[in-house]
């Protein structure tokens, strides 16, 4: 890049091995390695393009210099609530120069105040960077990283956090960190952006005023992700229950859904409406003083597989998750949660052998039920659970989490079985539908 | 069961190995084995029970004799469009005595328009069983049965073919047929129920009117399956495209949705109302009389796998696949099309030994698109091939039929890039959302 000279906020066209790109220059993200050139496209969307897959590059028009760089960063004034605002990556931490049509990280280097200065009505805002990574390379590992770092910001006094992140696996984090903070005395609000922001109402910077004042306000505790309700901007930002919350269109603003549930509440620029009538107290409880410390449970256990079945599914696809050491199998079933006969005798041998095997249903809606039909209770028979009407995605989550904080395989079974984070409408039922 | 000596009707009380059970006996399918017996529990389900496990039955109450068994079955007309109503089995093959609470297989013996006798102001309908399974059990080569036994329908000159089926893979087999039968003359309808029929508003005799109406009326040919448009009877039945249908929801009766677009058409018993303006013509095309011979394309290699992505999926899933011997994998990753970037090497080692590997969302909605963020464009140059807004069910059962029908691997990726039976709406955008 150095070779042609160009600056942050040129218009480049970029010959790589899979073709020729045009796009404006845009600063790389304060964690980033120095081995990619990140290019903002005229449709809004970034490109990275690795330095070693970079043929030529030809400046075509240079930009002016970035507003926000000399822009004074507002003070807090130490009168508003504290939120701290935590950095993952994802479309969300990138905004738009509209001078030069770069693209600048906005959770960095303090610049958030000027970028977004509504926050400032609202919050003190700490931004932090704690990872820069895709959303779909976000680990159980990361998870726990969140989790701790939020553990220690109740500690510090802070109000509520935010945590920006891809919109791609937004809705596992949320469920991961609902488990490991389970009992958290202040909101904590996942907040993702489904275009990067080319103009002052992009989703990404509603979503994000929306989580802030979430985390700052909001009567309730817990996690959340505040995603927009609408496609327009006049709907409002809905406010998801961490562990009911799925991305459920790839591209809308919309895109997430809670499943099974109402949301939990709804932001507007004019308050907060809250919908959830069982949302947990901020503080910790009714009548309650914040508990004095607050732990995270924030261990989990990779060793878990979501299987979703599908017709034919071999038996040895099964074995194989067995030889690879997994200790919990998620099935997603068809229906109310049934797999293929054939299917049986591996799934309880896996059980036989220790693991845990507990159903789900493809369907995303409703809720399984092993007990009407002859396959389900041999399903039920050899061992698997099911596990009434949570999300497939969250009951994957659960089970790392439970293997990971619980001292025996008999103890994580029981903690998948009880309502933990809101995560599931326990209704068992022998015979019903 | 003999030796309580229990007749079709009576209310029996059956201890067996998982528990206590009262419900009304069932007289077995005709196809069914006779290791199990079959009560009708009050909930309106039917239970299956192995004998083997059967350990004691009481008679609470004699059942009546069964009302239909003397009905006459009405003749056919000679009149009517010829449609052949193939029985495959689940909830919908089973419909209440309602002197004594029996259920009975409505499909079999003839009885179809005791049954319902509205059938009759419709069709000339030939009833027939293929198979009577759990539709969790359908496989492939269920599907190339079907496929053939419809086949065979159109060369002996029905206007219309019915297909009664589970609901758990309605959707697989729907997309499984619109393949194999692509081209096909006439309309061929799936048709399930989501409760077995306690009322005559059950959404069995509803659907099956709905569906039979259609296959002998219909102006349209190709694929479709007929379910609730409404949790209520009012709505009218929902015509879904079958590479475009998914069971959404466990238990509601209008589980079934199109996914990217509109429905078909809408069928109540005051008339069909067309809603989609691209569905092919009845008799194979505009202006053209029905093509002699019609020939399916019935032939599946379930060396495929669906694969769902999590946060931490292991590549050893994918080698493990690999070594399984299977031909394609289709990925159902999230938001545009994304997995892990440490899967990249185990996806390209698949693809360099002449593996098929294809993108989906498990989103559900929208559309993958693997240009917009590097990783998915690693996942490009690695060989995995975006498959637009194809559902991940589909573009499962799709594989399995362009590998089955294709004299090269290379014949059958060509296959998967094209729209065969409305399953995609191609829009390839290098650069845009």
């Amino acid at each position: 890049m150095k070779k042609c000279e160009a600056k942050v906020g040129d218009v480049l066209e970029v010959t790589t091995e899979w073709g020729v790109v045009t796009g404006t220059l845009v600063p790389r993200y304060e964690h980033a390695d120095d081995r990619h050139v990140v290019l903002k496209l005229k449709s809004g969307y970034n490109v990275g393009i690795a330095s070693s897959k970079l043929r030529s590059a030809i400046a075509k028009k240079a930009g002016e210099k970035p507003a926000f760089s000399s822009s004074p960063t507002p003070r807090n004034t130490g009168k508003l609530p504290k939120v701290l605002v935590i950095g993952t990556g994802g479309t969300i931490a990138s905004r738009v120069d509209y001078r030069t049509g770069a693209v600048r990280p906005a959770i960095s280097a303090g610049e958030l105040h000027s970028l977004i200065p509504e926050l400032s009505d609202f919050a003190d805002i700490e931004p932090e960077i704690l990872l820069n990574i895709f959303s779909e390379n976000i680990e159980p590992a990361h998870w726990s990283k969140l989790a701790t770092r939020i553990g220690k910001a109740v500690e510090e006094g802070y109000e509520g956090v935010v945590v920006t992140h891809g919109t791609d696996t937004l809705g596992y984090t949320s469920a991961a960190l609902s488990f490991a903070l389970r009992g958290v005395p202040i909101p904590v609000v996942l907040v993702g952006a489904q275009r990067s922001s080319d103009r002052p109402s992009s989703d990404g910077t509603q979503n994000l005023i929306g989580g802030v004042s979430v985390a700052a306000t909001a009567p309730f505790s817990g996690v959340y992700v505040a995603m927009h309700l609408g496609e327009g901007d006049s709907e409002g930002i809905a406010i998801h229950r961490g562990t009911r919350v799925r991305k459920n269109h790839t591209s809308r603003r919309d895109a997430f859904i809670s499943v099974g549930v109402s949301l939990a509440a709804v932001w507007r620029p004019t308050g907060l409406e809250v919908v959830s009538p069982d949302l947990p107290k901020r503080g910790g409880g009714v009548g309650e003083t914040r508990p004095p410390r607050f732990k995270p449970m924030s261990r989990f256990d990779d060793r878990v597989a979501l299987m979703k079945f599908y017709p034919s599914m071999p038996s040895a696809t099964i074995k194989s998750f067995d030889r690879m050491g997994m200790r919990a199998l998620i099935f997603e079933g068809t229906g109310l949660g049934h797999i293929g006969s054939k299917n049986l005798s591996a799934v309880r041998a896996f059980v036989k052998g220790g693991g845990l095997a507990y159903m789900t249903s493809q369907c995303v809606n409703g809720r399984v039920n092993l007990n009407v039909y002859e396959t389900g209770r041999d399903l039920a028979q050899a061992g698997v659970i099911p596990l009434e009407d949570m999300l497939a995605e969250t009951a994957c989550v659960k089970a790392m989490w439970a293997l990971g904080n619980s001292p025996t395989v008999e103890s994580a079974r029981e903690k998948m079985l009880e309502n933990l984070a809101g995560e599931v409408t326990l209704r068992r039922f022998p015979g019903g539908r």
